[in-house]
């Protein structure tokens, strides 16, 4: 099966309404995908688990929520402007572009054999011209990560917020990446979602909380469902880390495209802060009340693309087996982030006292559970075979005993296991079961 | 305090860590807000209330998360391209550009004096070069409204789900606009967040679900929190609607710079489908098994802002008044959208007890809610009016009595009364009230 995952997990998504191709009826716009109902439900989902996991649930994260486009100051300060760049080769027949350390022929077009051209570096971020006529208007770019706003905001959080070191910045959001060559569904693109912690703390200080990081890091992998067994922590090299890091651990995901990158956590030191300082001329230094010492605080980063967990997700939930001798597909996703967390069925579309009866139930459980759907389309062999591919961890089917005894069916996703439970009982079983 | 009641809506913004303006260490982006901690949750909250109101408590609405970046025929089909624009001009002397519409006096410069130029019509999108070098990219632009993710996605949406009409598509997300001179703090921005829904109907079912969603909108405005005095509905007069557009209603709120628009509801006949089935060449009718016919289904779109509604909420909840004889500010915000839910203090800092057993009280109510904040800054009256500044309904004071009867003292946001209630009945307490 591992050979042709990502063909069967791409096929369901767009079978059912999870992952559409961008301005898809117009031929698609490279490196976009739109999230259909089931996909956009797991996203947010998914978002809200982060949000609660590393802001709510914490007390020392302080959350954000800044502009996609920044001005150009900050990008010069980062280093985007002269660092964030992909080495490009275009061929000189087909006018085709690789990027170059992804070619193993650098002389040769690996789609029609022509000659490539010189190797040139391709800056990825977008620009933007704001204002209202060009040539007389200034130039933004729209954000390639989402750390920039947090370090930006970073007087304004010491102004507004006094917080004790240490202490995090949070936000999730769109970032945007001029990729040369989008690929492998929602792992490369140019649009994308990332949830990112910008942590502060004192230079003696940062050993202890990467370590706190990496198994928070851990405990996530674990509790949004993507398989442990899969990824693996690489540490990145001297000379591969940015020259400022003191260490950096990639988390890599075994995709079926091979082991790549899925989180990363970094120790920045204070190149940041310090940057942007120099830049802006605006003090971002750090006064400790108890100590009476003032300094440039060091930055911890854990870095989660959204995007690729929803992949590495959808990835680990992918299952098939047999089920009453029938061949099926589901998703064994995490009853916090399926999409719908029950379906209530009619045992029979056809007799009006079920199908009554089943629509009382499901409107009172929507009051409590909102994620809840009725579904009477086709037989109930047909409605079990569309839940199961959307992940759905329960379905509720009235018959006719739920008439005599307001007992309803409750059938597991996973195992097919069939448990009677009384009407008034539903909801308190489904909301053990769905946090 | 009508007159400068943006000014102090916008202090209290910028004090307590709400809204900061846009890469704001450099001088600012004009037209670009960043959320702070309050703020974001703020948001966040509304967001996640819409959601539920128009998506997951409903049967009818699918929902969708489409990309920002669309191609360029996707906005050449929708009629951007050519009518998206407003009319510029701009003075020869301190190139300074004005909206021609919104001057009075249209051959001087307000600003300067000097000559103003021609009028020219100034398109609002914002082009992005995709791609990987310029000349040889291919045009795609950050989306101006979000409602085309949605028809252009209306088939995907039939092929997976098969919804009976009518049905709605629901997402939120970010737009962008290039406006010649944004103003009114959220009001008028470049950046901003929108909920939308596109409503697909019969065409002889218009008037009907139209009415519906006139009172849902108005069941929306009561429940978010925004003052139902200050909106007015204004019906679009012929001549200023949209010419596919039989009906279109502005809900205007009366900011302190005039009445404007908050909200808009509007019937766009089958217009949409039609065009993007013309230039797309991809049949996006729909087939009604019941009745066997097949036809375009027409469309009602009711329009959200979402920084419309963070200001119209803001200013509807702003209040000043006297207690306990000392003056006051504080955001009558609704339960269900305030950042903080409760915050718990201990009676005095320095009595290890008292701390020590609002620490295990706080602890314990988080778990419950985690929207709860721990708070032992400064006196007892200085964290009152950070928390009646933040808009936190519920403060909840932990003192010497609590270690006697296990009871705490919770204070009202609003009318400042306290109550003595059991610590054990506290979650219930909260849990009733900030729904």
């Amino acid at each position: 099966m591992e050979e042709n995952l990502l063909d069967k997990v791409v096929s369901l998504c767009k079978r059912r309404g999870f992952v559409f191709q961008g301005s898809g009826i117009y031929g698609g716009l490279s490196g976009t995908w739109d999230y259909g109902p089931y996909g956009a439900e797991l996203a947010h989902n998914i978002k809200g688990l982060w949000w609660n996991h590393f802001v709510r649930e914490r007390e020392d994260i302080f959350s954000l929520a800044t502009s996609i486009m920044m001005s150009e100051p900050v990008w010069r300060a980062s280093g985007h402007l002269e660092g964030f760049t992909d080495p490009m080769v275009e061929c000189k027949k087909c006018h085709h572009r690789f990027r170059a350390d992804h070619l193993e022929n650098k002389t040769r077009c690996p789609d029609c054999g022509g000659e490539l051209g010189e190797e040139k570096t391709f800056n990825l971020l977008f620009p933007v011209e704001i204002g209202s006529v060009e040539g007389a208007s200034s130039r933004a770019y729209l954000r390639g990560e989402v750390a920039q706003g947090m370090f930006v905001n970073f007087k304004n959080i010491l102004d507004t917020m006094s917080p004790d070191l240490p202490f995090g910045l949070a936000q999730t959001g769109k970032a945007f990446r001029n990729e040369i060559a989008p690929r492998d569904f929602l792992f490369r693109v140019r649009e994308f979602d990332l949830m990112e912690l910008e942590y502060f703390v004192r230079e003696d200080d940062w050993e202890n909380r990467f370590e706190m990081w990496r198994k928070e890091m851990w405990r996530w992998i674990e509790r949004v469902g993507i398989d442990k067994e899969k990824v693996k922590e690489r540490e990145i090299p001297d000379g591969e880390r940015a020259h400022y890091s003191k260490r950096t651990i990639d988390f890599e995901f075994d995709y079926p495209f091979g082991r790549k990158e899925l989180y990363g956590l970094a120790y920045r030191g204070d190149y940041d802060l310090t940057k942007h300082s120099q830049v802006s001329g605006v003090d971002l230094s750090y006064f400790d009340e108890e100590t009476k010492e003032r300094f440039t605080p060091h930055v911890i980063e854990p870095t989660f693309g959204h995007g690729r967990t929803m992949l590495a997700v959808l990835l680990s939930a992918y299952r098939e087996d047999e089920m009453n001798g029938d061949k099926r597909t589901y998703l064994a996703l995490k009853p916090v982030i399926a999409p719908i967390k029950a379906a209530v069925f009619p045992l029979l579309k056809n007799k009006p006292e079920l199908v009554e009866k089943a629509r009382a139930i499901f409107t009172d459980l929507k009051k409590e559970i909102p994620q809840v759907v009725f579904d009477d389309n086709g037989n109930i062999g047909k409605r079990y075979r569309r839940q199961d591919e959307i992940g759905t961890p329960y379905c509720i089917t009235v018959d006719f005993d739920t008439l005599q005894d307001g007992t309803v069916t409750v059938r597991d996703r996973d195992s097919g296991k069939q448990d009677r439970i009384a009407v008034a009982e539903m909801a308190e079983y489904l909301k053990a079961r769905i946090v």
